[in-house]
């Protein structure tokens, strides 16, 4: 083991914890918060609880709703407009993963200045930020405590990882009663995405013993309550259960980092803007059998976090249940199991490939990959090679 | 599950992590930096180390080696003079938990002025601390993450816990390396120290699933490596294992807080200056025998922590097992199996075990608890009643 770092934000969790967010931002120096959310989450009534609570702590606001599904460049520039212009000093993003990275990105420029696509890559933002405090409304993104923020490049089209300690938020609150207003494929397709950040960071190169147990216990959680969830928005069991899953598999992948089906993904949503969670979940079992040689003991573990019984059989065979539980379970709720819907063309591949093989989370993949590797998945996921 | 909240320090964790010392300061905006040790420590050289690389970053110091085991209100009170006369405006910990909880003390009065005794319970301090640093060198205490500073009153006799987040250290490096010069007896009370915080912590009613995974880590790297890390001061492997098994055990405790052991064990410390981690450890197996009724499942899954086979036992049986492992754990590595040679007369009991009642760990220990029962505790442990 060399030398690793660990950090997570200040953790708030529970039902009603958004009650607490007014405290909170008043405990960070907020004078006026600045509100990042989306239509969608606005719709829901959870971002007008949150500004009732911030009045009643006597602060002002400014909501911005302007994230859309995997957010772009632009979008990032103008909320950093509407940041300045509204003399507020802090930051709260309300939504899925891509209100919240919208947040920390306009976090970022608003005291770093120049443009998002300066910051692509690991470490580079150099002045600290505003207070931030995220409120995640999916159970997937884990986007509330970690160090990422994912924003589109529109001319380039492809997604850009920005990696730095300082877009670990100040504070995160979980709120599980938020998630009561997902649809089923929501719940699916985010549900999916923390099952992919607690694989990806478990097999990470830079899985730590901080990090390995939380991403168990995540896959433990996801296989008893993400049916569940899917199946009715009204199982708060489920939906506390869920919340969990999503906080311990950002915690791990935060500080672990993750893999190839991300490497990948990130690619596909950045050209052709599709749902984050739903696309990792389909690569997932396509890149876990291409992984399989690098950690076999890593699997077991894995299937037998999945309630396989792993007993009495080889390594490969105990192995490979992990591949079988992760397809069952996908299968159970709707994932679709290859990309052949997605519209992709075989001259597109090259250059997928090409950026996948230099995304940051390619880095911690636990087998190397060539540009060639990445191709034949994504012809396997497209089912041109099945 | 109420709403919980969780937060931790920032950790940097493996051999030769002391080397990012300066760097970590200057960081968090040290000028010069006050460094709180003991002459124990001092003499093994790990100060001079920490020296070396404060000055590789241009940072100057002023060294403070005035801690004793269980560190006194006056020598924190002697301490606070020499940071104020010093110009330090950052704050170094450098050893067990004794060094660690003084320089939170001392980094406290700092800024929060006044006396140590104000701030005895929960959430007394108003004002942010001067940036911390803590380098522990035991493998027990947790100290370097946690938000306990237990400082002894020394006209009461008793140890007070102060608890508050502002306690938490910005930077925990936690270098496994600084292990290899301890004896073995202080690895023995202090890998049970350790031990006892796993498990009052996974008990505790204020457990979490973000703190009940690193209890039964720890659990399973202490039954591994406890032995052969106090059998042999050059083992890596087992300094290693126990380095993070106290880490995880610290991030259980400062979350989930501890039980009815460290109320106790407060007391016996306040009152004749004993070795914390050896006290905890002989009381551990009589306090589990009183908690068991509350919470047989997790002392089964505690027993299977431990390597023990439950499977076809009932659950007392199982449960039971806990206790036989943590016995056997303690006899082997020479922790006495009781209190009988501790120098305690019975007129003390009473005063002892009033106090223990209204310690702040007291508060979350699984099983209610009244003077008497900690009076009949006492005398088990004493052996006047075995």
């Amino acid at each position: 083991m060399g030398i690793f770092k660990f950090m997570t934000p200040e953790i708030i969790f529970g039902i009603n914890s958004l009650s607490q967010i007014g405290e909170s931002m008043l405990r960070l120096g907020a004078k006026k918060v600045f509100i990042v959310s989306d239509p969608g989450i606005v719709n829901t009534g959870w971002v007008e609880l949150a500004i009732q609570y911030l009045e009643d702590c006597k602060l002002n606001y400014c909501l911005w709703a302007g994230a859309t599904p995997n957010p772009k460049d632009y979008e990032v520039e103008k909320g950093v407009d509407a940041y300045r212009e509204s003399g507020c000093n802090a930051v709260i993003g309300i939504g899925g993963g891509s209100a919240i990275d919208a947040a920390k990105a306009i976090a970022l420029l608003a005291t770093n200045g120049g443009t998002i696509h300066q910051y692509e890559g690991v470490d580079l933002i150099t002045r600290p930020l505003p207070p931030m405090v995220m409120v995640p409304t999916t159970a997937g993104s884990g986007a509330e405590v970690s160090q990422f923020s994912i924003i589109v490049d529109s001319k380039r089209k492809v997604k850009m990882t920005i990696i730095s300690k300082s877009l670990i938020p100040d504070i995160a609150i979980i709120d599980p009663q938020t998630l009561m207003t997902k649809d089923a494929r929501l719940t699916a397709n985010t549900g999916m995405d923390a099952l992919t950040h607690a694989i990806e960071s478990y097999i990470s190169l830079a899985a730590t013993p901080l990090t390995e147990e939380y991403s168990l216990q995540a896959i433990r959680l996801i296989t008893k309550y993400l049916r569940p969830s899917v199946a009715s928005q009204h199982n708060r069991e489920a939906k506390e259960a869920m919340a969990m899953a999503s906080l311990q598999a950002g915690i791990a992948f935060s500080n672990a980092i993750l893999g190839a089906v991300h490497a990948m993904s990130h690619q596909l949503g950045g050209l052709l803007d599709l749902p984050h969670g739903e696309v990792n979940a389909t690569l997932l079992p396509y890149v876990l059998e291409y992984n399989l040689i690098s950690s076999p003991e890593k699997y077991k573990n894995i299937a037998a976090a999945f309630g396989e019984n792993v007993n009495g059989l080889s390594l490969t065979e105990a192995a490979r249940l992990a591949i079988k539980a992760v397809k069952e379970l996908a299968s159970d709720i709707g994932i679709p199991n290859s990309l052949s819907n997605v519209n992709l063309k075989e001259e597109q591949l090259d250059f997928l490939s090409h950026n996948a093989v230099h995304d940051a989370c390619m880095i911690t993949n636990p087998r190397d990959m060539e540009a060639s590797d990445v191709k034949m998945l994504f012809r396997k996921a497209l089912g041109s090679e099945c």
